[in-house]
């Protein structure tokens, strides 16, 4: 080969190189429209799992963070664990005859949504701790799964299990197979996540950080258990999230994913750490197909976190234009 | 092959395959001498990991649980961490004047360690505080990894990180490379442990548990950092472990290794799951080499496991039979 010809085969080198990956770039994330957010995430991931690129990050860091409700999976017109909440209640009303008459119990029973969104916090949390607790955590784990094999989402009548994203799951195992582990960070709680996020999400219950309630360790007929106590040890919204993810994994994420202002501080914790980092938002704007919700919204509001995507380089989702596919096909 | 000679042929195809397994062990756990704890180790894992085995358990569920002080390192004469606060203590002495008269400072500045013993669990957290809060997470990770790059241990005279046990290394690697998930389960600190288990024990961040203060979020120069609070979030000790088990890993471990009666409760939740279960306790016997202290001593007191082991099964290492060597080659 002569100077010439070498020089042309060279300088056509990158090029061959480039509509190779484009190619194999075209089966990634197949729900997922070729626009920014799916250009954005694909870029990222090439950039810190190319060795020879300045942004390499080594396997043992890529940390991967999903909030859950409104991310992962629908989160309207109510939190599935809330959902759950208040079947649970109702199921248990007949060895509790003084709900009938107290508050937020006979609201629930009455199926006065107004009444329970009345009783606040205070109301919220008497109904989670009725729901949640006075059992070992095995127990636990049988309720939720037991549930969740029968409950169905009211608008799409199907499982809540189906009710995630399939743009999201595509994205997780993406991710995965790119040497990243995958983590849930979510204002849910950690035990009614851990029975199915393994099956659903690919996420094993190590990888599943969330809000808590006190367990104890105690001995039931000379057997050793953990009893669920009626008390909240810890709420892994907001500021919480990066202090969870302080205490759970000891590292700070490399990308950080959540729709609500509930993430904002886990999405700046993220992003402002050194080298590359990346962080997105799930923008809810799909009224026909999904919900279309954010600065007003009571669940999942989105207002602060679309003020600061921008001024962040934070990726923001909108879930009508940039997601062919919003959940599972059945 | 007539049939007799098939016959033959097929009794013989076990015990070639046996003397193949045997010849494989000889270069397993090699600082191990080959006496009931090796023995059972390498028993108890080949049941679990053989897939044609009934007692098969699949690669996820492999999780193997290890106390830190005593189990992994030296904890006499005294806690790494203990001996950490009081040498911090000592450092920050010139802009705490106030100390020289206020115990159980003084007694530390003193070097009065019979004062300090004194000062009892209350002066215990008062050191603690002073010498571990105050300060960003990041800020403590480089305390930590300062000083263990320069501190001693009295009686070895080399680092703390190499007055790691040998044949506990081994372990870890031998059950890593076995498909277990290998967890530090301690009662010392998770911040304190984190800097450099992921090289001393190929343990990564996000696989140490441990006791741990309250941080907070914060803001500074516009930048978010978590600041350590003068407030315990949580011991990680005796009927703490199963529950920080729990609430961190979210599965019952198939193996737990500890040393003294602060691992029972962790050791018992372990071994009485479902299907099989190891436990093991190492019993330090080794004046010479290392240290020998049981019933009675403060420090890794073991005294009930002791009695516990037999009718439990669990599997009691006799540092001085049962390791050939105890701290790594420098």
């Amino acid at each position: 080969m002569n100077r010439r010809r070498l020089l042309i085969f060279l300088a056509g080198c990158p090029f061959l190189f480039l509509s190779r990956i484009a190619a194999a770039d075209d089966d990634l994330l197949p729900s997922w429209n070729d626009t920014t957010p799916r250009q954005n995430i694909l870029n990222f991931v090439a950039r810190v799992t190319d060795e020879t690129s300045p942004h390499f990050v080594p396997v043992e860091e890529r940390i991967a963070v999903f909030d859950n409700d409104g991310t992962l999976w629908c989160e309207q017109p109510m939190y599935v664990q809330l959902s759950f909440a208040l079947d649970r209640v109702k199921r248990l009303a007949s060895e509790h005859p003084e709900w009938k008459t107290k508050q937020p119990f006979k609201a629930v029973l009455e199926g006065d949504m107004k009444a329970v969104a009345a009783s606040g916090e205070k109301g919220l949390v008497e109904l989670v701790m009725a729901s949640h607790t006075g059992m070992t955590t095995d127990e636990f784990t049988a309720i939720v799964s037991n549930w969740m094999a029968d409950a169905q989402h009211p608008k799409f009548k199907r499982p809540y299990t189906e009710c995630v994203y399939q743009p999201m799951l595509e994205l997780l195992e993406y991710l995965r197979s790119h040497g990243f582990k995958t983590y849930i960070v979510s204002g849910g709680g950690v035990e009614f996540m851990r029975p199915w996020a393994l099956d659903v999400y690919g996420i094993p219950p190590e990888q599943v950080v969330g809000s808590t309630i006190k367990t104890t360790f105690d001995r039931r007929d000379g057997k050793p258990v953990l009893m669920r106590l009626p008390e909240i040890d810890f709420i892994d919204d907001k500021a919480g999230k990066p202090v969870a993810i302080n205490k759970f994994i000891g590292r700070r994420p490399l990308m950080a994913f959540g729709n609500s202002d509930g993430d904002f501080e886990m999405l700046e914790w993220t992003t402002s750490g050194d080298g590359p980092r990346f962080g997105l938002l799930v923008h809810h704007t799909d009224a026909d197909r999904e919900y279309a919700y954010d600065r007003k919204s009571s669940i999942g509001r989105l207002d602060k976190g679309l003020d600061a995507a921008k001024p962040n380089s934070w990726t923001v989702v909108n879930m009508k234009d940039d997601w062919k596919t919003i959940f599972p096909d059945r």
